[in-house]
């Protein structure tokens, strides 16, 4: 390797896999490496973990662990990324955790913290479907609905670094209970989490679906992207239902996000989303757009699917490890 | 006047009248000059009453003409400000009218034209209740309901002009029909409009309620902001549970936009907030608390009434003047 490559690390710490990828100067792609976590481990062996995976991912890169100047991780949480602490991460089990410190001592290296949405969000803003622009919002579509912003080229993250919580914007005051309490969230209304709901309840009130049937063949206790994609490429009028009424919901989303700012483009993101890509996204496009106030140039808002797919919150965070050492 | 006394004029174009208001460099107020306006007016007539109109404030102000540096026209609509263009402003029956153009021709100073809502949230925070923040959302409740958006300091207008459109966020998909065709937005369901259209439709079954011998006594043909304050000064229980209603959507609302953009402030401007101030943001704070994801630190989000009354519009529009100019 030439003496020039430092490298960057990102790290995204997913629900059921931690990722780490490897960038050099020019944001190119060194390496990406991946290892399945385990359930229920507390916090000092899930960090034990991430220290493995980052190095096994270097290593991978060809590169000597002195050439990496920062690393960055992405968590699904609520962060404090000013002094690197996971406030709280109910996927994780974990609250108040000294996540950048307790790297730092095992790696060696500066460790900084970020919501793993807000990382997703920048990686397609500058790698991904939204390179070029200047006003982006990420919406990313999973077991729950989260958000990024970027305005004038930078990440929005808040006053109090609580920005992006798009999931739990209420469209339906009297809706479907959501997970934090409140009633007719996005969230509880269009993530994988409501669909899955939606037709657990139908089946249970006598609709015929193959959603059940694929699950036992998969042997999956979750109704999870593979198996929403399997149940759709079956033309299973329940999952075809279900679906629709999340984009319609997804679409009202869009618009209320679109009326408020006016960004140059959403990036919708999330296993759904970057399987069925413009399938996925066309409807909730046509939703925004009836809903838009402002007809006026309304096709010049692109809607459009992410593109990084499972890589965007490492490749993210890397990004924003680059921006905490002043190189961006 | 010292010779320093350069001066920059903010027009406000209200529904029923103009407003002008002339700042010296410092900010300083040096006068305000309001006048009524005849609905229905071509739209050749009204400018010459802007016109005429802002040379009154500038005669008040005890400057001559040739100091006034600039001139910013706050317009109830959407507009092009980049080409001083009035594209729709329904309430006064506009549309496509070259505003800056023609003003310049007739008072030979540069003129721009920006949307009244962005004025006014500009002033709030320069000269108002969001002074000294970097990041403050505006909410203008009256007919309808506007916003305005600061970030970093920085006057938010999207990609097409357009941000700030927050009337139309929809909180009830399936709520009542708002004006511009759609449903359940929270201008349908809280602004002055909705609550008249609430008030009318229960006395009409049979409600008994002040409001109807408020308006006769006064003269009115439509609920304002004064009849809904006498109303409220007698404790009509029925203006009591609307204002109760409207208070609780705008928390919904102002939930949604802390939840998705969590800024320094939220300030609530327009007739009802800055006549009611406290008593009726307390309501509309208690709900919002409750709707916001992350709870950590929410008393240090500010949730205030606006405190620049009717003059917001034409302070904002100076100031909005000032930035064109690049003094700013």
């Amino acid at each position: 390797m030439p003496e020039k490559t430092d490298v960057i690390l990102g790290v995204d710490l997913g629900g059921t896999s931690l990722r780490a990828a490897a960038l050099d100067r020019r944001n190119r792609i060194l390496a990406v490496e991946k290892t399945p976590t385990q359930s229920g481990v507390a916090a000092a062996g899930l960090i034990k973990d991430i220290a493995a995976n980052a190095r096994n991912a270097v290593a991978a890169a060809g590169v000597p662990w002195t050439r990496v100047r920062a690393i960055c991780a992405g968590v699904p949480g609520a962060v404090d990324s000013e002094h690197g602490i996971v406030y709280k991460a109910p996927n994780l089990g974990w609250e108040n955790v000294r996540l950048a410190g307790k790297l730092e001592s095992i790696l060696s290296v500066p460790v900084f913290v970020e919501n793993d949405v807000n990382a997703g969000t920048m990686a397609e803003y500058m790698l991904g479907a939204g390179k070029g622009m200047r006003n982006m919002i990420g919406i990313f579509v999973g077991t729950g609905i989260g958000g990024g912003l970027i305005f004038e080229g930078k990440l929005h993250e808040g006053y109090r670094g609580a920005a992006g919580e798009i999931g739990h914007m209420v469209l339906e005051r009297n809706g479907p209970r959501c997970g934090c309490g409140k009633k007719g969230c996005v969230e509880a209304l269009a993530s994988r989490t409501a669909m899955e709901r939606d037709v657990r309840t139908a089946i249970r009130h006598g609709a015929k679906s193959v959603v059940t049937e694929i699950m036992k063949e998969r042997k999956r206790t979750r109704m999870t992207s593979s198996v929403i994609m399997r149940a759709l490429a079956k033309r299973d009028p329940l999952m075809l239902q279900v679906m629709k009424r999340a984009q319609y919901h997804l679409g009202i989303l869009v618009a209320n996000l679109i009326n408020t700012l006016d960004p140059e483009a959403v990036v919708i993101g999330g296993g759904i989303a970057e399987r069925l890509a413009e399938a996925f996204v066309a409807p909730i496009r046509k939703t925004a757009w009836e809903y838009l106030l402002r007809q006026d140039g309304r096709e010049r808002i692109k809607i459009l699917p992410g593109i990084l797919g499972d890589n965007a919150g490492a490749l993210g965070a890397a990004l924003l490890a680059r921006r905490h050492l002043g190189q961006n």
